[in-house]
């Protein structure tokens, strides 16, 4: 099959390097960070979440976050680099640092904004407002600014998080400059009907082209079939983190993000081009497993071994016979 | 919200005391068995595989498939009692302890019909049609012949199974006789939209009211979206195992089915009613992990807890207003 006969390519994020690590119960060192963003640079992953700017005192993990950035701008110039910023201080830092993203967090539950970024929503939107006023004075070359609404569809905390709360604050987002709005499942509570209602929602509010990616977590098993819901929408970004790591520190019961291998797996079997060669990505994981030994790795296609079948699967021609 | 709001029921079958013993590493007492199957019926399921009639050199963990099919059909009379047959033999022998709906397995992958029951694909459809016809000798109230196609969407003796043998088989399936064709994804390599195609083209062949179960492997963590690749089509059965036990032992890789305690958490996410309560089937693991301690138990939900949005979800709410 002729590379040009796959579905367009897909916007795989990896987030491993912020998500991933920021429940880790050790510090992985710098130059570890740097070899494993290396391994997966070398799969073939284009876009990757390589840092959190928020003060070392509440996250160690992210205190070397400008190191790593600049690093990683420099040795991998083919990359898009995105930083997590909370406030204006974080992303000056970012952009000081060479993030090319910056994603700013606002959360659609009411109690889980306080306890992640100690504002209301309505400051965080305010915030934003100042975030993309300060990019807008970098001129030609300013970083994106990604607004990611988190707990988008549930909260650990606040419970059930209204739909039409998180439409409203899409719209405010976009009203206050963010480049692109995003959506967090942060718990894992999301359902597939409500990742299509929510993405065809928010489009409506802020515009098909102004809608960045669906971040997934796999808390209750249910990522890949709301990665799916998504993929029926036509999103055309999903985050992922290596070896399924990941989760809030400030939404009790927040666990692993979507496994980035088992995504690709997925998008590929159906048919799209992730740009990622699934041995080399899984092979990534020796990496971070001997970096990272206090965390258990997930993943089942890691577990399973790569089917024979994956690069010929008849899904794909067939598929491929019935849009053409 | 009443009851009656909800979605239609779903047929949710456990089959768990067959497909999900038929690899485990020790033998289940008779007594265990029975114990788990209360534990299980209790929770609120209604439909059961409860055993294999195979020779018992075979699989020893089923030479009581006639006692305890027996002793359930007596316990539970409110139970659909299932039963899988490979040959004729089986099959009578399997009436004749009550079983309610017999299954055939028929491979789509000529190579896995050779391991999985030493015949051809033909010389087992002609082996279904000899079934049928001595169901039909047993007049009414004689058990229900469900054709299940294994080795549908992939094989990992074969390699690809072109979609067509699946379509041909089912055509063939009906014509001798079997009250139902279900789809089985036994190595768990379908991806959702071949799902799609697939229950599309057998509904097709041989008529929607004759299509039955989706059973999905969650060997590389694809089977929740490809339950609801099946739902989007109207599928209405889905196959089980409590704790993601089963696997094939005639087809290399094949491991765990769907965990039955994530697909009802999915499915009752979705507005579906299961009639079946998650807490008390996720308590029903506890009886299976003492009597067979040497299987490790799978599935998310378990793991994280039922999230306290569990019943009130905006999911559930919000699909209702739209369809309504």
């Amino acid at each position: 099959m002729a590379p040009d006969a796959k579905r367009p390519v897909l916007a795989i994020r990896e987030v491993g390097p912020r998500d991933g690590l920021q429940m880790a119960k050790a510090i992985m060192p710098t130059a570890a960070k740097l070899l494993w963003i290396d391994a997966m640079v070398a799969a073939g992953v284009r876009d990757m979440e390589v840092a959190s700017f928020v003060p070392p005192a509440a996250l160690p993990q992210m205190a070397d976050a400008a190191d790593v950035t600049a690093a990683v701008r420099r040795q991998h110039p083919a990359l898009k680099v995105v930083a997590l910023a909370p406030n204006l201080r974080g992303a000056q830092n970012a952009a000081a640092a060479g993030a090319q993203v910056i994603i700013v967090p606002v959360s659609a539950s009411e109690a889980h904004s306080r306890s992640n970024v100690r504002r209301s929503r309505e400051e965080q939107v305010a915030e934003v407002a100042r975030i993309t006023a300060f990019a807008a004075t970098l001129g030609a070359g300013r970083p994106r600014i990604e607004a990611g609404i988190s707990t988008a569809f549930g909260c650990s905390l606040q419970g059930i998080v209204p739909e039409a709360d998180v439409l409203r604050l899409a719209a405010a987002l976009a009203t206050a400059g963010a480049d692109t709005v995003s959506l967090a499942d942060t718990l894992g509570y999301a359902s597939p009907s409500q990742v299509k209602r929510l993405v065809r929602g928010v489009r409506r509010e802020v515009g098909a082209a102004r809608f960045g990616h669906l971040h997934l977590h796999d808390t209750l098993g249910t990522a890949l079939a709301n990665v799916y819901a998504g993929l029926e929408e036509g999103v055309g970004g999903f985050d992922g983190a290596l070896g399924g790591l990941g989760g809030c520190p400030f939404a009790p019961g927040s666990v692993g993000n979507a496994a980035t291998e088992d995504l690709v797996y997925l998008l590929e079997l159906e048919g799209f081009d992730t740009g990622i060669d699934l041995a080399a990505l899984i092979a990534a994981r020796a990496v971070l497993a001997e970096a990272l030994p206090s965390e258990r790795l997930h993943g089942r296609v890691a577990a399973a071994g790569i089917p024979r079948t994956y690069r010929l699967s008849s899904t794909v021609h067939e598929a491929l016979e019935a849009v053409q």
